[in-house]
């Protein structure tokens, strides 16, 4: 074995040593039963100190390349390499690699994949977050003494002083009363949801859904090993509650105040014989609030968990008020359901950042929060009326238009009856990137073939004009 | 009925006539079909604008409570309001609360528990987070005009600029070869272990774990519907390895650089083997290397994954080096494994913040890093040094300790042989609190009963050695 140390790489000489030796050992140069050689001679023959070699011979041993034998020095081990040899069946890394990027880059939500205008649904235009006030506190936050939480596992339910802050602004907001310890944060709507659906016996796992409704929540009850029955929520609110009374479900998923994707506010008659079939079915409602603060011609009707404690898990989001990237959602739970959920979750870390949750706090704590999310609303008020003006206007009697005055999206179905596929892919033609709604059904069969989505939060205000001039165009 | 409105008031008039006439619809006092007062004429004897008293009537109309119908004005709607008087088995929801955050607080990780001791495992202490670091670095991300994705629901497997940061990290530290796009982040290991777990069919989740081994993984993979296989760890790697082929799994967890909880380096010759099993099987190994950084009296042994990439997944963690407030997991995927990945988790969001990665990537690209993770090593090496030096000094033969020169605990095992339970009460009596390990057994029926965690991480150095004496006296 030619061993040969460089003095000067910034390598150090043991691990030089160790490099070269693990190496013959691994090309077999060294065999199994093979004694390295003499600590003395070796250190004698390359110029450098025995504890070198001795460190290098450590190390080997210690990762079982060679063991020391009292009296006879380090003795290579039996290893069998070939295991390591290319399966013959793998295929190209790098296809693989590529045909993943691909397959994932499909996602709609992924990007304008260079369109010129994406009237995309949920992201933000990046102008708009309040980045400002974030430094300053960012810097308070990190320079703040009372970090011990900083270094631990955290309250499974997250920080509390956060749990407070949304207390409060449930309290001003939502008309919600509850205390901190019935908030529990987590790291997005869907986790959310898959947590909830786990307090349910593998047997009851029954989740109703409107239909249409948030397809995301369906996939994440589908994983939780829920069944799903639709609940029509186009057909009147008879219809809706007929269906789900001959439902076996044990959780109903609605959106009351903004239905997701239709865009209309649950009446107070359906809420309270929603309240009375959870009551008598000894079922539990799961409200997702995920964009109550948007409503652009009348105040946010009160939340369902404003008139009902005992049935209704609260879901609420600060994707939509802050960014989705900001993946910060919380639940809150009736008093009856903590024992359950413990139970469940007991080993259960806290899946959000402390530095996140402390940040947040900071800010709802602040005056900057109510100037920021009056602003916010003022502005995407603006953004709603430059779309809905603009689609009145470019194409008039051409279209229906569903979900005015509140949410983040508009929805718009074409006269002509064109299938989504072809809608989507004219608009494309013309640069422009807008949304089917097929996903949002549980079932192909539905009656609303021709309704595409038009967001209007992820694109700057004074570009809707002429894309939507472009829409029409393409679509005449 | 009988209204008032106080000019006074910060709450505007329509929305006082709002809450007074839903209050009276809720209580009772105005009925189903009742009429709503005459717009024009309520407006006059209250002294209000007309559109004042308009703004109310439509609100109500908008959530539910009146209808307005052409010509005949508003009428109040059909509304029982009884369901909401309380359920009559609804235990009071306060002691349902106090008992909810005893159960939670029962968690052996949720702080010292008003002891002067705390001996605990994974927690940090926080002077050796690197605040002052993160807070200009925290103030250049926040003003950073590249943001866009700060706007956004993120790619799925993570802000791209932190995965290249952990390829270079993972090659420079961990000999690993691998590319961004394999690199998948998560927010913590047990979210991270129950994905893995989902990409095999249900009849083929059955996982191998070292017993004893790490309980939450073991959840983790139970809550995902795996059938575990324990394969022994303590009784020697022919054990080990007859075990695991005697078992039908089609996946084993190991933790190969420093086995959980006995603290001991998986030979070469065993990682061969173990490689040889999972080709033949065509199964998976999962590589936890949730501790790799903390070796104290050699190098880190290579990873597992670093002489095979295509039967082993790779899992890294930010909470050792780092916090475990961090919540920053990540795995690396066999390119093999990549597509089974997106199509059974086609739906997923990414769950960590954007501004976590952005932070974390800005910190893990500057000199800074660099000198945080040496002189963290650094600080553990004297504080394991000083634990073993206490250990030593004040108990001597009367323990056997396990799990040296590594790691952030010490596993020490009485002579005499009383039970966990009774050594952690001794030491809660002299106000030192030290943990079992019960818990990382699958089966109560296990060698080791008198196995205490002594962790030394969480707690400040110089009072290692008077924590220890008050420990040797307890035991005494």
């Amino acid at each position: 074995m030619d061993i040969k140390i460089d003095r000067s790489a910034p390598t150090p000489a043991y691990r030089q040593l160790y490099e070269q030796v693990s190496s013959a050992i691994e090309s077999g140069e060294l065999k199994a039963g093979d004694r390295l050689p003499h600590i003395r001679e070796l250190a004698a023959a390359l110029g450098i100190a025995r504890n070198t070699v001795e460190a290098a011979y450590k190390q080997l041993a210690v990762e079982g390349f060679a063991k020391g034998r009292r009296g006879l020095g380090y003795i290579v081990e039996e290893l069998d390499f070939s295991v390591l040899d290319p399966e013959p069946a793998n295929a190209d890394a790098a296809v693989l690699i590529r045909e993943s990027e691909e397959q994932r880059n499909r996602d709609p939500l992924g990007g304008a994949h260079g369109m010129a205008f994406d009237f995309c649904y949920g992201n933000r235009s990046v102008e708009m977050l309040p980045m400002h006030a974030l430094r300053g506190l960012a810097d308070a936050v990190l320079s703040d003494a009372c970090q011990a939480e900083a270094a631990r596992y955290m309250d499974p339910f997250g920080h509390l002083g956060l749990r407070k802050q949304i207390v409060r602004h449930l309290r001003e907001t939502r008309g919600i009363r509850c205390v901190p310890e019935q908030v529990i944060l987590q790291p997005g709507t869907q986790v959310a949801l898959s947590k909830i659906a786990s307090i349910l016996p593998q047997s009851e796992r029954i989740v109703a859904m409107e239909d249409p409704g948030y397809n995301a929540a369906r996939y994440a009850f589908q994983r939780a090993g829920c069944a799903i029955r639709p609940i029509p929520v186009h057909a009147g609110q008879r219809a809706f509650l007929d269906a789900l009374h001959a439902s076996d479900a044990r959780m109903a998923m609605v959106t009351p105040s903004n239905q997701f994707p239709l865009g209309f506010i649950m009446p107070l008659s359906t809420r309270l014989k929603l309240i009375e079939w959870a009551k008598g079915a000894g079922a539990y409602l799961i409200e997702d609030d995920y964009c109550c603060e948007y409503r652009y011609r009348s105040s946010p009707s009160p939340a369902l968990r404003s008139i009902d404690e005992h049935r209704t898990i609260y879901l609420g989001t600060m994707s939509k008020i802050l960014t989705p990237s900001v993946r910060i959602s919380y639940l809150v739970l009736p008093p009856e359901l903590l024992e359950r959920w413990n139970a469940v979750h007991s080993d259960d870390y806290c899946a959000l950042a402390w530095f996140d949750q402390a940040l947040l706090e900071a800010f709802m704590a602040s005056d900057a929060w109510r100037r920021y999310t009056h602003s916010t609303v003022r502005a995407y008020q603006l953004s709603h009326d430059a779309l809905l003006g603009a689609l009145e206007r470019e194409m008039g009697s051409r279209i229906t238009i569903y979900g005015k005055d509140a949410g983040l999206h508009l929805l718009v179905e074409d006269a002509l009856g064109r299938s989504q596929e072809e809608l989507v892919e004219l608009a494309k033609g013309a640069g422009v990137r807008v949304y089917p709604t097929e996903q949002y059904w549980a079932h192909e069969k539905h009656p609303m073939k021709s309704l595409i989505l038009i967001g209007f939060s992820g694109i700057a205000r004074d570009r809707i004009p002429e894309g939507i001039r472009r829409l029409a165009a393409a679509w005449r």
